[in-house]
């Protein structure tokens, strides 16, 4: 980890660099894994698992059978730590669940603002090594509190053709509708167009691989909604006097243990501060075994020092950190002047770890700096807005004058009409 | 326009079928556009105004001469319709503003969803024959009561280079930061890149044609966001004996000026009904000037004929219009059973054009389906909500286990350890 003193603001946008990713080699074969699942359906999700995963699928929609397996094998301690974190998640994110807006701006002109659930969404979730059941408490949880008709999952197996006990016990306990088992791009294209067993989706959600992400923008191009594009993931502190480099140490491990595209940045106050940090990052990485991804991801992480407390804060707004720590001294008078950032963690005892599972925050959040305009997933990810209007008779001849007025201006007469048909009685 | 009557569930996907656009041979065009801009900057913008526009430019950014200029030239018709049109969208756009929510999720662990401004957006206004000022007002008057701190707005000019004068007033009336005279893909690119004279802006909004809004998605595959993808504009109508086919056939008609893609489709629990509005936009059409464009886009609307007042709204759903009038008996029965469509217009007194234009509701809506997933634009466009957490030592120590066990399970031994180290004293 490098240590930056005072960087100019020439320098800001390099050191705000994420990892890049180059998509190109891999974009033909996700293009053709996508056609070809709109194609042949069901059969070339057989076909894919066979080829890539080598798995025999006998049936693509888990069974009774399996969830019942799946609950039996997770741990009590692991149930025990699901119910807390449901429990956080769902107060937060029903706390959230926005009202009707209703308003009559003139005379007999009433306007409605009506939030309405997305009927039916589509969850991934990644498999590998470590089955990632958290997600699913992130995802399936919010899409029931806003109400979503249908909630399907896919998640790709193991060798042995079973799904992640972890993700099918969670699945299950968050009234997902249905779980299917497919992975990798292949998945994000069957909720994108349906296939015989897997049903076409509205919106889909979920992290994943560089197929999975960039078969999520490819869809996206052709009608169908997905949550936000993602990139690696990634963590800023924010530290001074007040922060303790023992803590800041283990917040830059736990990002740069996600894999190695990963990033970690701590923003000091002093070079002090700043090497201390270093020298506990390599003490405390030689006791952790995720060695090959976090010495990978050190290696473009920093700590960028600035004298001036404005110049620290400014930083973080044009880095727009997915996770961004703030060990500081008047610490809400720092977050209030946070514009772009995913989610914030205030003080010492907030590590990212705790919004990762079971505070209540969501943990699908906006990287690569786009915390400039989007939102991490929350309750409104699952819902649209829609507009209503009536205007009665008279709310309509109080407006005539000034829809005529300006249709005619913008040379829409037809539109001009519209009103003038209804008022000549 | 074709009548079909009782169409089958298989036949709806075709029903609800819109005029496709084919794409692919202006691809690599806006992929040139696009990079010119982000290599050269002004000087790209001033030489594709001058190949393509035929415009020679000594400036970019209109001047404040040019501003006094348009005031003087707007009429004061016009001047006073926009401000009845200010008044309605602020009022509505205004009680959208959505508040911070605050949860003590458990014992000292507190999660905050906060609303922020996104910082700068920018806005495309296109040109043409009819300058669409009312567009103008429903992005920058969200765009200020949301708080963006910068509004840009580029629009092309005519052969003089000038913009349309209503333009220039409506963005001066609305607190536009500064207007600049680009057009089409290069626009598009300008805001997202950024160049000498233009500010790269974190989101860009509005219509324009098939260039535009090419390059509106190539751009937000690279890190930068828009306000939805859009196709050609399109109205359906639900209408049983309490609508008017005269009120009905004028509607579509306002459609269907839009332009040669634009679909208006209406959907009867009649064959009579049906074939009176047919025959009254036969009629009406004849008186319209804009028949180069009504005449191709009557080609692929059509009249939809259901028995069951049910099918008829499931039709509706299936369909999810930009643009859904309700003119039936017990309109609020069927309005609350739509669950996807851009804007909802209720009984024979509420044409589309008072919502195009004053009523208060935004008409950026979403097209081509996507409001089975997407809102139109709304104050949430121009905002983001951020989480925020502050968990006390005793907070953290109440969660510690429940992080730990799951960090565990999901093989993430970092993401426990920057638990355990905070609490081992």
């Amino acid at each position: 980890m490098d240590i930056f003193l005072n960087p100019s603001r020439q320098q800001w946008a390099a050191l705000c660099r994420r990892a890049e990713q180059d998509n190109s080699q891999i974009a033909a074969r996700v293009d053709e894994i996508i056609e070809m699942v709109a194609r042949e359906g069901d059969a070339a999700l057989v076909a894919l698992a066979r080829k890539i995963d080598g798995v025999e699928l006998s049936a693509l929609k888990v069974s009774e059978a399996e969830f019942c397996e799946a609950e039996n094998k997770v741990s009590e301690d692991v149930k025990a730590a699901i119910e807390v974190a449901i429990s956080n998640i769902t107060k937060f994110h029903a706390a959230q669940l926005p009202h009707e807006v209703s308003v009559e701006t003139q005379s007999g002109v009433r306007c409605i603002q009506r939030p309405v659930a997305i009927q039916k969404v589509g969850l991934y979730i990644p498999g590998g090594t470590a089955p990632l059941f958290s997600t699913v408490l992130m995802l399936a949880l919010p899409a029931k509190i806003a109400g979503c008709r249908e909630v399907v999952l896919c998640s790709p197996t193991n060798k042995q053709g079973k799904t992640a006990a972890e993700v099918l016990y969670a699945a299950k306990r968050c009234g997902v509708t249905s779980v299917y088992k497919v992975g990798g791009a292949q998945a994000v294209a069957a909720m994108a167009y349906g296939t015989e067993s897997i049903p076409k989706v509205n919106k889909r959600f979920g992290p994943g691989n560089r197929y999975v992400m960039l078969a999520k923008q490819r869809v996206s191009a052709c009608n169908t909604a997905i949550d936000m594009p993602a990139g690696p993931s990634e963590v800023m502190v924010l530290a001074d006097e007040s922060a303790r480099a023992e803590f800041v140490a283990a917040d830059l491990l736990s990002q740069a243990e996600h894999g190695r595209d990963s990033q970690a940045i701590v923003v000091c106050n002093s070079v002090a501060l700043a090497e201390a940090v270093v020298a506990e990052v390599k003490r405390q990485a030689a006791q952790l075994s995720r060695g090959e991804y976090i010495y990978e991801s050190l290696e473009h992480s920093r700590a960028v020092v600035f004298d001036e407390r404005e110049q620290m804060i400014d930083f973080a707004n044009e880095y727009a950190a997915e996770h961004l720590i703030v060990s500081m001294q008047n610490e809400w008078d720092v977050v209030d002047k946070i514009t772009a950032a995913g989610s914030i963690f205030v003080g010492n005892y907030s590590p990212e770890s705790a919004g990762d599972y079971a505070s209540g925050t969501n943990h699908t959040l906006p990287t690569s700096s786009w915390a400039h305009s989007c939102s991490g997933v929350n309750i409104d990810s699952f819902m649209r807005k829609m507009t209503i209007q009536e205007l009665s008779h008279d709310g309509l001849q109080g407006l005539a004058e000034t829809i005529v007025t300006m249709a005619n201006a913008e040379g829409l007469e037809a539109h001009a009409a519209a009103v003038t048909v209804r008022m000549k009685n």
